[in-house]
């Protein structure tokens, strides 16, 4: 099978946050002209459109999400896919829009990644974010994502300890670069006694160990190396793109504080990309609950098992630290519309390694995105480099 | 670029109808379970699950059901994806498993669509059917697909004539098939009075012009051509698998009697095939409405404009006849269950190129399967071949 290179030519997002003056279809469409804007690439070279989004039908009355956006682009007739694999939407409207061109189906592909939430009620939110969740086996039992990270966290205090303080420098880390990110949700300052006055969610999970409830869409416009137009000021490359999947059931799974879609997404990912992880400069990955970072880094094989707190309390996943970890501020501080978060993330990647995040790292080369679905049920992993 | 032979080397389907024993994860896992043990092929030979669905978390709290049948299959970590683009959402997944053999990046892959409606009250059944339309644009008009369909025949009978009973013939046809159909919801006997003496749903259409609401699977695994099992009765393979979009608004579209993405789709499949519309032996397509089989029928170009009645009135199509459609039932007797149907349709088509049909077409080499979404926002057709 012959594999071509693909660079991320195009960027674009909508800030996140409550974003009641635009429909869904218009956040997208949004995001998607400033990316293919951005792209240099003429948008009559694109072939396919594809769209991360989990439940905009339930949240927004709206489907065929990847049609309008097709359409409101003046695209033509050109395939439009709507994908999900709950928070792993967007990373999977990527890998297929990655596919698409790599497989020389297409020259030049549009990615979208879209959700809607804000404006509807808590409760309504809830149910719907528990269409993720194994009906069947779990549903019966009351279980919700904060329960279920709750548990992960008391499992992972129980086998390695996991200090109220030492989880509370993952929010401290993320809040603080989602202040100096301007498309990010959370912009207040959040101090160590912040978090602890705040409500309990699912005991020892409080208000400011969960993401937000969030709008917004990104969008990236990817396109054969080769034909990556003359006047494009850098080449971004995807070096690898993982998708898997894992058991949603609690009881399918062998571990609470480990997720089996990202550890095999992980290794497929560093072995198609042949690097190690100490090649990567920075990552963006899916702090859904404060916990989660801790969890993801050891799954991704940054870090030692148990090890995955001491990044955060020791500072090295500060931006200026040896592995930074969510420079954009993460889920946690940007915000999480869902089917946004696995091509925003790619979109803050490309940011860092074009040199002009507002929270930069140093000269990286090599960035890592990680994204997830609900309890380990899809999951992609991809590594972005800088070519040129 | 290289594209593989690729096979449809097992088919299966639960029955379609009221299927209220059993959860739509149930459904897809009995339908998928069939197909694999009819393929030949070893399950740890599938790389991935495309899974067509259009709106499983309004109507029954579930999403997340391509990693749900992963999961209960025992696949492993395998990329497990939903697609979704309205009630085409089946012929998408079809074609993106056909894709991911075709281009080498797996042996093997399993295709599934599945819906569930029935539990629901029709008034919530409306809410989610009206996700596939443009909300923006047409959403405050009150459209619903009725409406929509009521409106094409109008105009078409405007242009070309199109009397009660010429459309009825489509529906005896389709109904008369059904009746023979083991998996069809419609078995009862419909005569022309019947329809006549049904209750008016958006004039012209009456009950009977409208397919019903329905449960059910369909799944099919497919495998790359020269790895065809060897005890495999049937190599039955892809001709061509095209996926196209269209405008979800009345105001983009030119023609309330045509959409663009079936002509779009029918032209791209007919040129990959190598075959001309003559060279078809049977035609499974989207008939949500009466009418709908004649618009469709000129769309594929399969007739001349204006001709798309004739077919049935002066029974041409049959399943003796010169070009049999709809030899199922199609969706006015088959059923429905909107994630399914574009799976069901290949799965009808390969049980005719296996000369096992109930409804069985004389010696079919070549079979065309059409599936719409919306109000042709999306669209696959694919052209099923008999190998040997």
């Amino acid at each position: 099978m012959m594999i071509r290179n693909v660079s991320i030519s195009g960027i674009g997002s909508t800030e996140f946050g409550k974003l009641r003056d635009r429909t869904i279809g218009q956040l997208a469409v949004d995001a998607a002209e400033v990316a293919i804007k951005d792209s240099a690439v003429d948008r009559r070279d694109i072939g396919a459109i594809y769209l991360g989004n989990f439940v905009s039908g339930m949240l927004t009355g709206q489907e065929i999400l990847a049609g309008l956006v097709g359409d409101n682009l003046g695209l033509g007739n050109i395939p439009c896919t709507k994908v999900e694999g709950a928070c792993a939407s967007g990373g999977i409207a990527f890998r297929h829009a990655y596919l698409a061109v790599a497989t020389g189906l297409y020259n030049a592909a549009l990615v979208v990644g879209v959700e809607k939430m804000t404006h509807r009620q808590s409760d309504t939110i809830t149910q719907a974010l528990n269409c993720a969740i194994d009906q069947s086996s779990d549903g019966p039992s009351g279980l919700t994502f904060p329960g279920l990270y709750a548990m992960a966290w008391r499992s992972y205090d129980q086998r390695y300890g996991a200090p109220r303080e030492d989880v509370s420098a993952i929010i401290l880390k993320n809040k603080g670069n989602g202040r100096k990110n301007p498309l990010a949700q959370m912009k207040v300052e959040v101090k160590a006694e912040d978090i602890l006055n705040s409500p309990l969610i699912a005991d020892p999970l409080r208000l400011f160990d969960c993401c937000p409830v969030s709008d917004g869409a990104s969008s990236l416009l990817l396109v054969a190396s080769d034909l990556l137009p003359e006047k494009a000021s850098w080449d971004i490359r995807v070096a690898a793109s993982v998708q898997t999947s894992g058991s949603a059931r609690l009881a399918g799974r062998n571990d609470f504080c480990s997720f089996d879609a990202t550890v095999a997404a992980s290794r497929g990912a560093f072995k198609t990309a042949k690097i190690s992880p100490e090649d990567i400069d920075l990552v963006e990955l899916h702090d859904c609950f404060s916990i989660a970072e801790a969890l993801d880094c050891e799954d991704l094989g940054l870090v030692e098992r148990g090890m995955g707190l001491r990044l955060a309390v020791e500072g090295l996943s500060q931006v200026d630290g040896k592995l930074p970890i969510n420079p954009s501020g993460g889920l946690l501080a940007k915000g999480h519309p869902v089917g946004a978060t696995g091509v925003s993330q790619i979109y803050e990647a490309v940011l860092q390694l074009r040199g002009l995040h507002a929270n930069q790292v140093h000269d990286p080369e090599f960035a890592l995105t990680h994204n997830l679905g609900g309890a380990g049920v899809a999951c992609t992993v991809n590594i972005i480099k800088r070519a040129s």
